[in-house]
């Protein structure tokens, strides 16, 4: 049976489902036999995202109620890489959970790897998810509010004992107001990261018009492969080798902007450009600097004298009470 | 009793905590008495947005579940501007919604306006809000996955018989990859539009940062008008005159850079530079060359003879199905 694979974040618009897409296609490249299904039901988007929206005549509920075989809802996409898709006329809360897991067994059999695009939140859909996965990607991006969402998915993952999950810290370099790559990590503690990605903008030209390319960007592919490592072998690389392949590829071109373009120049034969969102270096001292303002402003409003807040021990504040009450929610 | 308004988004990360906040704020300065409340159970962030994330000792169902009274709960924000806090401890399958309803409309009696932060999807959350609101705002971003998840939200509204929902199209500016204004607008054929709003580096910065300013953008502010007019009367502007608001702010800006710089200069006092995204004007032909080319690629692949697809057959293709069966979902 085909391993299944559950790709989760809690906050929706992080790109689970952009992920599911090329994670998809990737495992497809190395030659495996690969489905992606989208869990999302009565709010569907992967179908958009591959362009497949008019493809769609029955869904992954329409198997499991007997009302078509298997083969008559996926959509192949590739030699041996195919697509179901979600209900949209019925939500989790109108379906039994047990036969979602009875459902994604049965078809793994034909497969080498099942990745579900889970919904977002942590309601049915992902308690049905969590009991048929064997293993979890998390998604957050760099922002405090995801960071969170996060670490609630990772305590629900302690409780319900499924300890086989691996970070990706996504759409780096979206954003100036991002979290510093290392300082989000941090305040995760996260055992396994799969991989960091960063932000691309061709990504979301394509996920607009509906094309599942083929080679993806070149530091999409680059960050790929530990991401791949983890799903093929269950472990993780070091996190210190992750952040040394991501530093290289984006400080280099930081460094040395021209060179690099050059090189983009010869070695792509395409007339894309590969275009590719910087990490913003060491965005510590401009955040710090907004937050001091700010945190002044509001003190002068409540007329007490100004107090200098840093955005170290603002970080800290700010996860202090999760990491005291031992990685738990009140 | 207050009036209640919940605002939903069917996908989450579109901007629903954000607007929730600031909308909450310019309705207080208007001298309104308002409380704004999450009611994303189990994954709530609006608490961090505001920077309260340790303000919290009980919360929304502590008070429902009398464990505590109304006041101990409410984390006061300014004079007249409350903030109640989801409980991040249960979900919403593990509560009854009829309480919540009772609860809401026992609450609304000290505000003149209610603001739900509804969670993403359609689950048992929104089932409850659905029944407690009296007017929805509807946030969208200009994107593919976003404006067809809030089609669905309206089809919820029919359903449910609430037909007093406008649209936020919201972030607007943010990504290159977006579709049109006009085009994100004649996609979903919404009777009122409340507002079209852009996108702000600044307020995700203080977002990040845990603090809600004073007073935002101007941009936003000027944006905000036509919004609370809604909101007070629940008549929307004509669409027509929103849009020239829209484009005599952002066009102006773009025709004059150095004059609006000049602009900005003088008639601000503190040191933060209003820094908002540009909105892109007429961006349909680069977006029509990325889709040829990928469309090409595809067809080339597929070893059939390449075919010529433009943006605008591909909006009607994509949406045509849905207007086709009535705006119902199958």
């Amino acid at each position: 049976m085909g391993k299944i694979i559950a790709i989760m974040s809690g906050k929706g618009g992080v790109g689970k489902t952009t992920l599911t897409a090329y994670v998809g296609a990737a495992l497809n490249r190395r030659g495996y036999r690969v489905l992606i299904t989208d869990a999302d039901f009565g709010m569907r988007d992967l179908d958009l995202v591959l362009g497949k929206e008019n493809d769609i005549f029955f869904d992954a509920v329409d198997i499991w109620k007997d009302r078509c075989n298997k083969d008559n809802a996926m959509v192949p996409l590739r030699e041996g890489f195919d697509f179901l898709p979600a209900t949209q006329s019925r939500r989790w809360e109108d379906v039994g959970r047990k036969g979602y897991g009875k459902l994604i067994k049965k078809i793994a059999k034909d497969y080498d790897y099942v990745i579900i695009d889970a919904p977002a939140g942590i309601g049915r859909g992902n308690e049905a998810i969590f009991r048929v996965a064997e293993q979890l990607l998390l998604v957050a991006e760099p922002m405090w509010v995801s960071l969170r969402a996060v670490q609630r998915v990772m305590q629900l993952c302690h409780e319900e004992r499924l300890f086989n999950y691996g970070l990706v810290l996504n759409n780096v370099g979206r954003s100036e107001a991002a979290v510093p790559v290392e300082e989000a990590l941090q305040s995760l503690q996260v055992e396994n990261l799969a991989t960091i990605w960063p932000h691309s903008a061709n990504i979301l030209n394509w996920s607009q018009a509906g094309v599942l390319h083929e080679e993806c960007d070149e530091a999409i592919e680059t960050m790929m492969e530990p991401l791949l490592t983890y799903l093929e072998s269950d472990t993780a690389w070091e996190e210190t080798d992750i952040l040394e392949r991501w530093h290289s590829l984006f400080d280099v071109q930081n460094v040395d902007e021209e060179e690099a373009i050059t090189e983009t120049d010869t070695d792509t034969d395409t007339d894309e450009s590969v275009e590719v969102a910087m990490t913003p270096e060491n965005k510590t001292e401009t955040i710090e600097l907004v937050t001091e303002t700010q945190a002044n402003e509001v003190e002068q409003q409540n007329e007490e004298p100004p107090k200098k807040t840093s955005f170290g021990s603002l970080l800290k504040r700010r996860f202090a009470s999760f990491w005291n009450r031992g990685g738990r929610f009140r």
